[in-house]
C-alpha cells in the first residue's frame, strides 16, 4: 500500500553489489534423501511450482524473484536471513514456509541448536498458538539432525 | 518463502502488455484539500517516504514498485483493484493502508456505496474486530464524499 | 465464507429463550467519571458511531445487531462473555477492543483479578505481542478499579 | 465489539432494495464434475454444515444469513465481491475461504485472468506466507479453466 | 518484547496461593474413546511431544510450564478459562489448539451449550474466516456430547 | 496449548549453561538522548511498566523472565535475536515491539544495514501491510544512526 514508486529503471544503490548467490553444504536432493517430511514438502512444491510458472503470471514471477533475492549473501549471512524466515514463518504460523526455511538454513550450515534459538524466538513473541507449529517443526529437525 | 525463480531476465508474459496507469479523476493535492484526514495521512506519508527513499534500500525499492505494477490497469479496473487493496487492508485491520485505498478508490472514481460495500465484504470476512477500523474509515468518506 | 444459508425467515431454536439484556452495575457515564481512557474512548466511539449510523449501512446495522446479542445473557453469563471478548480482542490485538470489553465487564462487576485472569490467558495464547496491549490494559484498570 | 445496536427491527435504508441474488452460469455440481478439488471440498462442507445445521444454533444462523447477504448482487457486481472475498481469504490465508470464492468466482462467470490478478492484490498486500496458499489456489484453477 | 524483568528469584504475589490443579470428570482416555477426532488428536500430540521433551529445551520447557499454570483454578474456574482458550484459538484460527481446549473444556464438565457460545464469541469478533475452523468444531462437538 | 507439562522442578540441560546476559554499547539512556522516537518510547514504557509491576501478577512476572531470558547470549548472539525480535514484530506488525527490538538491536552495535535486511524479510514475508511500520521504523533509525 501506499507508495510512491514508479516504474522508471531502478537506479544503483549502496546494498545491492553485496547480494550473492549462498553456498550451499547440501543439495535439495540429499536433504530429501534424509528426511521424509522433506521429500513429500519437496515434492509437493516442486509440482504446484511447475503449475505456478506455467500460468506465467508477471507479477507472481517479480514477487517469486523478489523473494529468493532477499535471502542472499548480503550484510547478513544468507543462513541468518532463513533463520530469520524461519522466526517469521513461525509466528505468522504457517507449515509449510517453516519447513521450507529450516531446510534452507540447514542446507546453509545452520545448527540444530540454532533452529531451536530461532524457533524459541518465535514462540515467545508468537505464543503458545505457535505451539502446534513447533512440535511439527521439531519433528523435521528430529529427521533433519540424526 | 520457498520459491524457485532466479535473477535471470524474466521473460516476455501474456499478462504484462495489458497494465498501464490509471486516470485519476483526483490529485492527491485535491484530496488533500477536501479532506483534513487524508491530507495528515499523506503529509505523513510524503515525509517518512522521503526518508525511507534516502536510505535508497535495494530491496524496498523492488517492493515498491512491484506494489505500485499491482494496482495498474489491467484485466480488472485500477479502481476495483484499489478496493480490493481496502478490503485487505481492512481484515487485516491497518488504519494508514485503508486510508490509502479508500483515497485511490475515490481518486479513481468509486462512489461511497463502493466503497461501504466493500468494507462490508471486509467486516463479515474479518468479524468484529474490524469495527473500529471500520468506524474510522466512515470518518474519511464522509469528509471525501460530503 | 462458504455457508448455504438463504434469506428466509430464521425458525425458532433451542438457545434463543435464554438471551436476555444484562443488568449493569454501572452505566457508561459512571465508567467516564471514573476513569480518563475510558471517557476518551467512549466520547470518540459515540461520535464515531453516531456517522456509522448515519450512513444507515443495511449489512453493518445487521452487523451490529449481531455483535449486540453475542454478549447477552445466555448459557453463558453476559460477564463471562464480556472477559471472552476481552481475550479474543487482546490476542487479536486491538486496543479500541480491548478498552470496550474490559469496560463492559466492569459494568457487569467482574473484579480486577477476573480481568487480569483473562489477559493471562490472552497474553500465554498470543505471546509477548500482546505485552504492549497489556500494559495499556493495566492502565484502564488501575483508574477503573482505584 | 464496542456498539450500541439494539434488538429492536431494524428501520429500511437505503442500499438494501438494490439486494439481489446472483444468477449463476454453473451449478456447484458442474463445478465438482470438473474439479476434484472443489468436489472434494462441496462435499466436506455439504457434510459438516448438515452438522451445524442439527445444532440449530441461533447466531451461527444468523452468521451464516449475514454471511450470505453480503455477497448479493449490489452497488458492485455479485462476482466483484466473490472475488473480493477471495482476495481477504488468500491475504488471511484460509485455504477453504480461497477454494469457496474462487468456485463462487468461476460460478459467476469470472475469467482466469480476473482471479489470478485478485491473487496478486492478496499476494504483494499480504506477503511471501500467501504463497503456499497461492500455489493451491492455482491447482484449482488449472482445473476449473481447463 | 520490551520487558523489565531479571532473572533474579521472583518474590511472592498476591495471586499464586489460588492456582491449584483442576479435577477432570473424564480422563484424557475416555474422551479418545468417546470421539476418534479427540482419539487422533491425542495420539499425535503425544508422540510429537514425546520428540519435543527429547530435545530438553530449556526455553520450551519454561514456556509450556507457563501454559500449563495459566490454566489451573484462579480467580476464574479452570474450565473458565479452557472456554477462554477455545475462544482465543478459535479466533486465532488453529484446529489442534481449538480442539485441545475443547477437549479439555469438556473434561471440565462444560455442557456442550457452552462451548457453542464460546465459539460464537470467536465467530462474530473473529468473522466469517472462522467459519470452516467452526465446522470442524462442531464436528468434534457431536462426538464428544453424543 | 496443549502441553503436558507440569509444575514439577525443570530438571537441568544441555542449553541452559550457555545463556548469559549479553553486554550493551550503549544504555538505553543515550539511546532516549540520541532519539526523541526512542526517548517517548522508553519513558511511556517505563511508566506502564511501574503500572504492571504494582499489580505483582504471578503469571505476568513469568512472562517477563520467560521473555527476556528469550533474548540472551546462547547458541545465536543476543543481538542475532534482537534482530529476529525486529522481525517477527514487524511481520506482526506491533509499531512498539519493532522500536523495542530495533534500539536493543542498535545498543548491542548491530550496524543500520542489518537493521533495513531484518526488514526486509519481514516486508517480504508479511507484505505491503508492513509498509507503514517499515516507514516508522526507517524513521528511528534515521535518529539512531544520524
Amino acid at each position: 500500500m501506499s507508495t510512491t514508486a514508479t516504474d522508471r529503471p531502478v537506479p544503483s544503490d549502496r546494498t545491492a553489489p553485496e547480494r550473492k548467490e549462498p553456498v550451499y553444504a547440501f543439495t535439495e536432493k540429499a536433504v530429501a534423501e534424509k528426511s521424509e517430511i522433506a521429500r513429500r514438502f519437496l515434492e509437493t512444491r516442486t509440482r504446484l511450482n511447475a503449475n505456478v510458472e506455467k500460468a506465467n503470471n508477471f507479477l507472481v514471477k517479480r514477487f517469486y524473484n523478489l523473494d529468493h533475492n532477499t535471502y542472499l549473501e548480503g550484510t547478513l549471512p544468507a543462513k541468518t536471513k532463513e533463520l530469520m524466515g524461519l522466526v517469521a514463518s513461525a509466528c505468522l504460523r504457517c507449515d509449510d514456509c517453516i519447513i521450507y526455511h529450516a531446510i534452507q538454513a540447514y542446507r546453509l550450515g545452520a545448527p540444530r541448536a540454532e533452529q531451536e534459538e530461532s524457533l524459541n524466538v518465535a514462540l515467545v513473541v508468537g505464543g503458545s498458538i505457535v505451539i502446534p507449529h513447533l512440535r511439527r517443526a521439531y519433528e523435521l529437525l528430529e529427521e533433519l539432525y540424526q
